[in-house]
């Protein structure tokens, strides 16, 4: 298990463009540090807001040790708690998903108003100060319709976050949507591996056939490096989405933790069917036509998600030990859409359980295969693999900044 | 994973009448310290002797690492030894209950007596001698038909709980009863977690349906101080009980490891069954009527126990992992009930089953919560949660102690 | 978990002709070194080289962290590589056996050659050379139609194993024989448990009811001490085999890493069957009768062998973990036996399959007793244990040798 000068002179001796050493996808000492120096301190996704419609829905994830629960509020507002009595530390809402009037302890029933407040405590002592034990409270955000929470004490700044995401997503009506399923699995491998195998299609031609209807692994596709350059007929989508209002050309956050850019589907497909065809009869919130492509969106550490002209796809990772990654799919229709007559839930969710099974499989052979002492880091194609390069790198520069050393004070 | 003065660190910074810090109740060092300092050092209770009816029947269970027998030999005498061959180790009896005329080690059949002498080794050199290899002996005594077991080489003194348990036991004829039925079950919680939730009824209208309609979750029924201060209708309970030849004052040990003290039912309820009456048409050994209520006796780190007048159940805590205890329940009733005639099985455990599965339940979200390092020991409520705070402070007090570092000799 | 240094003191202290104290029989760190010292530089015995019949045939295995793919290449030799592949570490080969023209990355498609060298890598950039990036080999070498493999990158010399085990396997018709059935068990026992138990019948009457129909368990069939010392009723079979034109006579590496030597089975058994008749209605390769008893190789750390005139039984053991062990059998018959004809799986197989069974029950149960801290090592039987002696020596006397500090160099 090594400790941070260990895992730091991994992250120093690293070769550019080169996967990372053995220890760094497997040893519990680095899944540690990731979790302390990244899933403690980013913003991660965790919900569509529309999955808690009414007052006292509320939905629960597992962040490493934390065990985490959003709910909807009497005035509307989304928040995040620990879930956690202040009593002798029961987890509270045990269920994935749920909904009550109160949080109520299912202990010794402490009752916990929906903003946090402890309501009442039965039999406790005189001396005993309700309004010194709410419930410790989450970073929470919703952004375009999106929830995203953050363990840390000083959340980042997520200006420029909110207003590319709420612009990009203000026309693909995800605050209105509705989820029409979510499934979850396990993944038996590093979060590091999870995350990889989403940043490039190399893999695709040999793993997704259902996916590869309608999803070009071109690398020009995704080879963007900015909202004027990109392959002529990414170009032309962009022109023709943007003359029907669709915030569509790349953007990113300086530091790459995060990307928007909308690219057209192969072929002329609508959606990622194995029809090629819309899924749902339907269009989302403001979207001006089905063939608008994909608009795509990763946010570092945890999610990568598809918003398609008919339904979205979103993605969230959450890390469980240093070999095993849950990963958590939800599809979202438009709100009015009635299964059985404007989708059918087969067509609309196969291509991508199919896919992520067929990673599930790739991501748990990759896992044992770099448990191999004998295991060298190989070099990525910076043809096919620059996106798992530019994951790696941000990876590394923050991880190596946030186990550095403090610097000495000078001068004293 | 916490060394000795770190964990004396957390002992020694607790907040009097508020929960343990986390790490006391999941650390594997914190575990490992329980086990030396406590499991591997105090009286636990084991099994009803009457488990054990015949010559040669044994009963086995897990102490920490330590796998232990206990079997009746032929001069009547209960014995515990370590299961372990003296040969090249094999576990010597793997059920958990069986029968046999001798000893006899499954691999190379090496044959003890019950008395743990070695009687014959097959095919060993002339050197070899069977007297140096008997088994080794883990000290037990049976005290009111209850079969305790200490794996000390010098175990604490029993005097006064052989006073006052076999007095205490005496009429409830648990020495000529007979083992209706037992239960095993695990916890994924720490066993302190399981032995907290049985000191307090706080939980028990919300978790326990059944039991409450025959138990009382009052803290007054079980806030006694002493042999006479009792809230009224216990004082009248126990004057009526004694008068019949049934001690029943509250007596315990100067530290509070161990209480016995009888109780009345609620609403003049027999037994712990769904109809409030009796379960056995029998009446226990000598107890002079159906309504006694029911004799309580717990002895830290592991038992509590209910002796009524027509049946009883003993309870058996033992630690697997730092969060996994297995729970084992047994029921007694008397030698001549017959099952259908005398008592139906579903009748007389049906409330207790449900009780220990309500009660697996809150103990592991208990510890699923506490695994947060969000979680900050709470108050104890001093109203009803009296044994809590006494079971901690036992706890506490002990660990301290042992775990104190050596005194200096002076003056050398 | 130890360290060398406590390993070494551990091994320093032992009682000669005793078992080994517990924690060489569990602890992690003592797995590793394990690990390090005997399984990462010992030959190992792999399969029977019929398992890979045709060009392309491949069987993996786990020898601790490593995953290792055996392969017959087009021009007939079998090779063993890492099986990882070099571009982003992916194990290549997920199945236990199979067959495939090349190898072929189930990620990206990396394709090698059969012989490790990369042929194709899609993608990559112009600066990428594939002479570089080829399978890293492991020591391979097929002994008498044994697959041995070395993960040393200095494996030990093998000019006397590969004179005598070839002798002797000449006419047992290994090379030409067919795999008639492959069984794998895991036992959850340390590695050396499973093999102390294979070195000794001190066990055999007692557990082995089907065995023992055939094979003898008299410590004097298996006691010999060199070529012409042994038992009358073996030295007349020697005679009468060798002068058939079989290698019979026991023979050994000097440290007594493995061992030949055939022995006659009981009552003129041809074979271990419940009928104690042939399994096969044919003599395997050049073997001159049905009688000729079997061949007995056993080969540390990993390996034992039954070679019977009418089939093979080959052994492999392989480390999981402290706790578990690997165990694969193969039953090897002539190459043009045919099944429902000239033999009946179940009667082939179901000695040796209860055997197994039977063996790891005691070896499963050996594990708990030596788990508790109250097993002490009891001495083995120099009348029946000899050849578990001669184990634990082996064992002992390596990895003193290898844990030993390097000596300070004189005079410098
Ligand atoms: S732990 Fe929540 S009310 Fe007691
Ligand atoms: S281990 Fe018990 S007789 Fe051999
Ligand atoms: S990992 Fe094998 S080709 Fe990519
Ligand atoms: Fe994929
Ligand atoms: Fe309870
Ligand atoms: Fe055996």
């Amino acid at each position: 298990m090594l400790g941070k000068t260990e895992i730091r002179a991994l992250l120093d001796a690293r070769r550019p463009n080169y996967a990372l050493e053995r220890d760094l996808y497997c040893d519990p000492g680095v899944f540690e540090a990731d979790l302390e120096q990244i899933w403690y301190k980013e913003w991660l996704f965790a919900i569509p807001a529309v999955q808690l419609t009414k007052t006292g829905a509320y939905a629960t994830l597992q962040i490493g040790a934390y065990p985490v629960v959003i709910v909807r509020g009497a005035d509307g507002a989304i928040r995040a708690f620990h879930n956690v009595c202040r009593h002798r530390g029961q987890r509270l809402c045990a269920k994935e998903t749920g909904s009550a009037p109160k949080i109520v302890c299912p202990y010794h029933q402490w009752t916990y108003e929906l903003d946090g407040r402890l309501l009442y405590a039965k039999d406790m002592q005189q001396s005993f100060d309700p309004a010194a034990h709410g419930l410790k409270p989450v970073a929470c955000k919703t952004i375009g319709g999106m929830v995203f929470v953050c363990l840390a004490d000083t959340p980042p700044d997520t200006a420029l976050l909110e207003e590319k995401l709420s612009t990009y997503l203000a026309p693909s009506g995800i605050a209105e949507a509705k989820v029409a399923f979510t499934s979850t699995i396990v993944e038996k491998g590093n979060w590091k591996l999870v995350l990889e195998n989403n940043r490039e299609c190399y893999h695709c031609g040999g793993s997704h056939p259902s996916l590869c209807r309608t999803y070009s692994d071109s690398p020009t596709m995704t080879a963007m490096e900015g909202p004027d350059s990109a392959a002529p007929e990414i170009l032309e989508h962009w022109k023709r989405c943007e003359e029907a209002g669709l915030p569509s050309r790349f953007t990113n956050e300086p530091k790459m933790q995060w990307r928007l850019a909308r690219i057209p589907l192969l072929n002329n497909a609508e959606s990622y069917t194995m029809s090629t065809k819309r899924a749902v009869n339907k269009l989302m919130g403001q979207m001006p036509f089905f063939d608008a492509g994909s608009l795509l969106f990763y946010h570092y550490p945890n999610s990568w998600n598809h918003f398609l002209a008919d339904h979205a796809i979103v993605f969230r990772v959450l890390p469980v030990s240093a070999t095993e990654t849950l990963v958590t799919t939800t599809w979202l229709v438009p709100k009015d859409a009635v299964e059985g007559e404007d989708y059918n839930l087969k067509e609309l969710t196969e291509v991508w359980e199919a896919t992520n099974d067929e990673d599930r499989r790739v991501v748990e052979e990759n896992q044992k295969g770099i448990l191999s002492p004998a295991y060298e880091p190989g070099p990525y194609s910076t043809v096919v693999e620059e996106g798992v390069i530019q994951f790696i790198d941000w990876y590394c520069d923050l991880m190596s900044a946030r186990l550095a050393p403090r610097p000495a004070l000078a001068a004293e």
